[in-house]
C-alpha cells in the first residue's frame, strides 16, 4: 500500500475506530446473509470500580455526536481494500452503510450499578457489531473519572473543586473529556482552557513557579502578576513557603489593597496539614480571614479524608492525576453482550457466577419510596414489562433468591430511554450544567449507606420472576447443549 | 458568552490545550515586557514508572505535528475575549503570535533515564510557557505506554505481541496513540483499525464470543468464519474451551483442510496455564503442531512471566488493559522546569534533594565503550562543552561524587538534537519502522541488569564537574537570599 501523510491525523474516521475482528466478523454475516438478522445487545459493568458502591454514567453525548456522523469515508475504504482481504462488494456494502439501530440509554450523570444495560443497541447486528468498541471506549472512561469525582466531592463537601491533571492524563482526549466527566461527577472548574472554550465549564489558574524563576523572586513576581490580573492567588512554595512565600503574598496584598482581589494562596508541595495551619494563621493574622488556602500535590479522596483528620485549614482542591487517570483504578471494565437474536434471547455462559450474561432485552425500573423519593433499588424486566400498575413489588436478590422484600408505595421510573430510533437521533442532548444538577440529583437520591467511599452496602439490582426464570431456562439448556457434544 | 455548538469538537484549537495560569502568566509577561526574554526550559523525569531501569521515549511526532500548526484561531481568541480578564491588545498579540523558540529533543524510541531532559525548548519566555501543559501531556502518556510495552516485550521473548486495549483505554486519543508507542517499544500489531490506517501499524483480529452467539454454536461459527477468510484463529472459550471449543476448532480445521489457513486457536478466560497445556496436546494429537495458542485474559509482564514458569504453552499474546492504561501505574511524572533565564542559570529549589533541578541549558552525552558499543552511564554537559575530544573522562554520581569513575576509550553521542530552529522545522520525521529499529537498538546498546523488570540497576546519569558546581553554587546563593528574606 502507498503510505499516506495524514499529517494532523483529524478524526476523519470514528468508524474505524474498533477492533479489527468486528470488521472480519460483519464480513462473515454479510457474506452469510445475516448482516440484517435483528439483534440486542446491552452495555452493562460486573464490577464498581474503586469498590464504589454505584457509578455516575457519562459519555452519552460524546458517543452521541460520533454516532451521528459515522461513515465509511474514501479513504476508510482505500485503507480496508488495502488489506486485500474483503471483497470489492463488500466495501461498497460498508460505503452505503449508515446507522439504523434503536439506541436507549440510561441519561447522562444517572447513578448506575453492576449488571444493569447503561446502553442497549437494538438493531441489525452489523450496526450492534460495529459500534461495540468506539462505545465501550468512551463510555468507560469518561463514567470512570465522574465516578472518581464524585467520590472526591464525597469528602470535601461543597469545598471547590478543581481539575488540574491535563499533563499527566493519557493523551489529550483524555484530559479534555476526563475534566468534563468530573465537571459532571461534582468538580466546579478546569484549569483546561481548550475544555473551558468547548464545553463552558469554568476555567481556574494563576501562575506556576516558572513565574517567580522568571523574576527570580517572590515579591517581584507576585507584585507583577497583581498589578496585571485583577484576582490573584499567589503560589508561596517556590523558595519557602513559610520564610518567604506566605509574607510576601502578605505583603503584596496590602501594598496593593483594594486594586486587587486577594483570594488567597496555593500550597503545591510538603507537609500539608502542617503548612496549611501555619499559614492560616499568618493570613488570619495579617487580616486576611477570607484569603482561602489552595492546595494541589498529588491529592485524591483518601488524601483529603486524611488531611481534614488532621485538621489541615484547606479550602479549595487543586487535583490533578490521581483523578484524571484514576489512579487507584485506571480503567472500567464495562462489557457489551448480545442478550437477544432474531427475537429469541441468548447468552453468554461463564465458569465465574458474575459472568454469565441475563439474557433477553430490558427496561431497568428504579424503584423509589413514594413518601421520600430514596432509592430502594432497581428492578429490571424484560422490556415489555411495566411494573408501574403494580400494588405489590416482589424484589429478590437474582444471586440469593431467599433474600427478598415486598413493596408499597412504591414510585417505578424507567431508566433506559430511546436516543435514535432506527438510526435517527430523537433525543435533545441536555447542557453540561443540566447533566450535572442530573447527576447531583440522582445522588442524592441514594441513601448514603450506598455512597460512602470504603466498605459500601451493595445497592440491589433485581430481575423480575420471568426474566430470571428465563436465566435460568437457558443456562440449563446451554449446559446440556455442552454435555451433548462432549459424548 | 454565547454558547456555540462545537459539535464534532475538532482539534481546531490545541494551542488551548493548555492550563489557564500559562496564559495569566503571559498575560503578565506581556504587559510587563518579559515575553520575549530568552529562557531554556528542560522536560524531565524524576522517576521511572514501574520501578523500571529506563524510559523508550516517544511522543515527538506528535508534538511536531501539533506545533506546526499552532496557532490561536479567531473561535480562540473570542473565547479568551468573553472572559473579560485581557485587554484587547493581548487577544491581538496572542493572534499575531507564532512559534519561534528553538526545540531540541532525543530522537523518538530512545532510552532515558532520570534527571536528563528529553526535551529542551529554547526561545521566548512566552512560547515556552505556552507550550508545557501540552507537551507534557503527549510526552508522558506515549512514553509511558512505550515503556510498558518494553517490559512486556522483555519477558515475551521474540513471541507476537498484540496490542487489543482499545476499549479499555482512556478514551480514543490513548487507545490511538497508545498503540503506537506500543508498537514502537516491541509489540508487533494492534486490533485498532484507526491506529491501522493512520500509523501503517499491521492489524489483527478475527472474531469474538458475539459471532458464536449469532450462530448459537462453536461450529456453524466457526465454519462460517471459515468459510469467508483465510487466515482464520478461531475463540474457543466461549461455551467450553475443552469439550466444546478445541474440538470443533480441530473438527472445522479438517474439513476445510487446505482452503483456510488454520493460524490456531484463542483463550480469553479460564485458568490459561492449564488450559493452553490441554490445549497444545489436543491440537498436537490432531496434526495441528504448527497452530499457534493465542492468549488474551488481563496480562501483563507479570501474569506473563508466572504462566512461563509454569509451562504454560502460549505462543501469542493479546495485551490490552494492563498495557493500555499502564495499569500498575497510569501516569508519568515529566516535569518542565526553567534552566536559565537571560543567559543566566536558574534552580528550583526544593526540601526534596531528587526535586531539585539542575541549572543550565545542557547536552546529553551517551557514553559508550568503544569495542563493543555498550552503555557506561549518560554524562550531561552545558550546551557549549563538548567531551568527545577528551582522553579520559571522569564520571561521577552527582548525589555521592565520591562513587566516580575514569573512563578511556569511549565515545560520546550526543542525545538532543535540533527539531526546530527559531520556529522552523530542521528535522525530517522518521517512519514508524526506523522509529521502532531505533528503539530496539538502543535497548540493545544497554546491559541487561539495566533492563530486568524487577530491581534494576541504577543506570548513571552524572554531571560535568562544570554543570555540578554551577548547581551547588546557586542553591547557595538561594539559599542565603531566603535566610536574608526571613531575618
Amino acid at each position: 500500500m502507498k503510505k499516506k501523510d495524514r499529517s494532523m491525523y483529524s478524526d476523519d474516521s470514528l468508524v474505524l475506530h474498533t477492533d479489527a475482528y468486528q470488521i472480519n466478523m460483519i464480513y462473515t454475516y454479510w457474506k452469510k446473509g445475516l448482516d440484517q438478522k435483528p439483534v440486542v445487545f446491552e452495555a452493562y459493568f460486573r464490577k464498581m470500580p474503586f469498590n464504589n458502591g454505584y457509578v455516575v454514567y457519562t459519555g452519552l453525548e460524546r458517543l452521541v455526536k460520533a454516532l451521528q456522523g459515522l461513515h465509511f469515508s474514501a479513504d476508510d475504504l482505500a485503507y480496508l481494500a488495502s488489506l486485500e482481504t474483503y471483497e470489492p462488494d463488500f466495501l461498497t456494502y460498508l460505503k452505503n452503510w449508515h446507522l439504523t439501530a434503536t439506541i436507549r440509554s440510561a441519561y447522562e450523570g444517572e447513578v448506575m450499578f453492576n449488571h444493569e444495560p447503561l446502553l442497549q443497541v437494538d438493531g441489525p447486528l452489523v450496526d450492534a457489531q460495529l459500534l461495540e468498541t468506539l462505545l465501550l471506549n468512551i463510555i468507560n472512561f469518561q463514567t470512570l473519572i465522574s465516578t472518581k469525582a464524585a467520590r472526591i466531592a464525597s469528602v470535601t463537601t461543597g469545598q471547590p473543586l478543581l481539575e488540574f491533571g491535563t499533563r499527566r492524563a493519557q493523551e489529550l482526549d483524555a484530559a479534555l473529556w476526563g475534566t468534563r466527566a468530573a465537571f459532571i461527577g461534582g468538580f466546579d472548574a478546569t484549569s483546561n482552557v481548550r475544555a473551558g472554550k468547548l464545553f463552558n465549564i469554568p476555567i481556574s489558574g494563576t501562575h506556576a513557579h516558572a513565574l517567580v524563576q522568571a523574576y527570580q523572586n517572590d515579591y517581584d513576581a507576585f507584585l507583577a502578576y497583581a498589578q496585571t490580573h485583577h484576582d490573584v492567588v499567589f503560589l508561596v512554595d517556590t523558595f519557602d513557603t513559610l520564610k518567604s512565600g506566605v509574607p510576601t503574598a502578605i505583603r503584596v496584598a496590602k501594598e496593593l489593597g483594594d486594586q486587587i482581589n486577594f483570594q488567597g494562596v496555593r500550597i503545591d508541595s510538603g507537609d500539608m496539614a502542617y503548612l496549611s495551619k501555619k499559614v492560616r494563621a499568618m493570613l488570619d493574622e495579617a487580616g486576611f480571614q477570607d484569603a482561602k488556602i489552595y492546595a494541589s500535590n498529588d491529592l485524591d479522596e483518601n488524601t483529603i479524608l486524611n488531611l481534614k483528620i488532621q485538621g489541615a485549614k484547606i479550602d479549595v482542591w487543586g487535583i490533578g492525576t490521581k483523578l484524571i487517570t484514576a489512579f487507584d483504578q485506571p480503567a472500567l471494565g464495562a462489557v457489551y453482550k448480545m442478550v437477544s437474536i432474531d427475537g429469541q434471547d441468548t447468552i453468554k455462559l461463564s465458569n465465574n457466577v458474575e459472568k454469565i450474561s441475563t439474557p433477553g432485552k430490558k427496561q431497568i425500573w428504579r424503584i423509589t419510596d413514594k413518601k421520600d423519593g430514596k432509592s430502594e433499588g432497581d428492578y429490571l424486566t424484560t422490556s415489555d414489562d411495566d411494573p408501574r400498575n403494580l400494588e405489590t413489588l416482589h424484589m429478590f436478590d437474582p444471586n440469593h433468591p431467599v433474600i427478598s422484600k415486598d413493596i408499597q408505595d412504591f414510585k417505578a421510573t424507567p431508566i433506559l430511554h430511546d436516543i435514535f430510533v432506527d438510526g435517527q437521533l430523537v433525543y435533545d442532548l441536555p447542557d453540561i450544567f443540566t447533566i450535572k444538577e442530573y447527576a447531583n440529583n440522582s445522588l442524592n437520591n441514594l441513601w448514603d449507606e450506598y455512597k460512602r467511599i470504603l466498605n459500601p452496602e451493595t445497592y440491589p439490582v433485581d430481575l423480575s420472576q420471568a426474566l430470571y426464570d428465563g436465566k435460568m431456562k437457558l443456562i440449563n439448556q446451554i449446559r446440556n447443549q455442552v454435555k451433548e457434544m462432549s459424548k
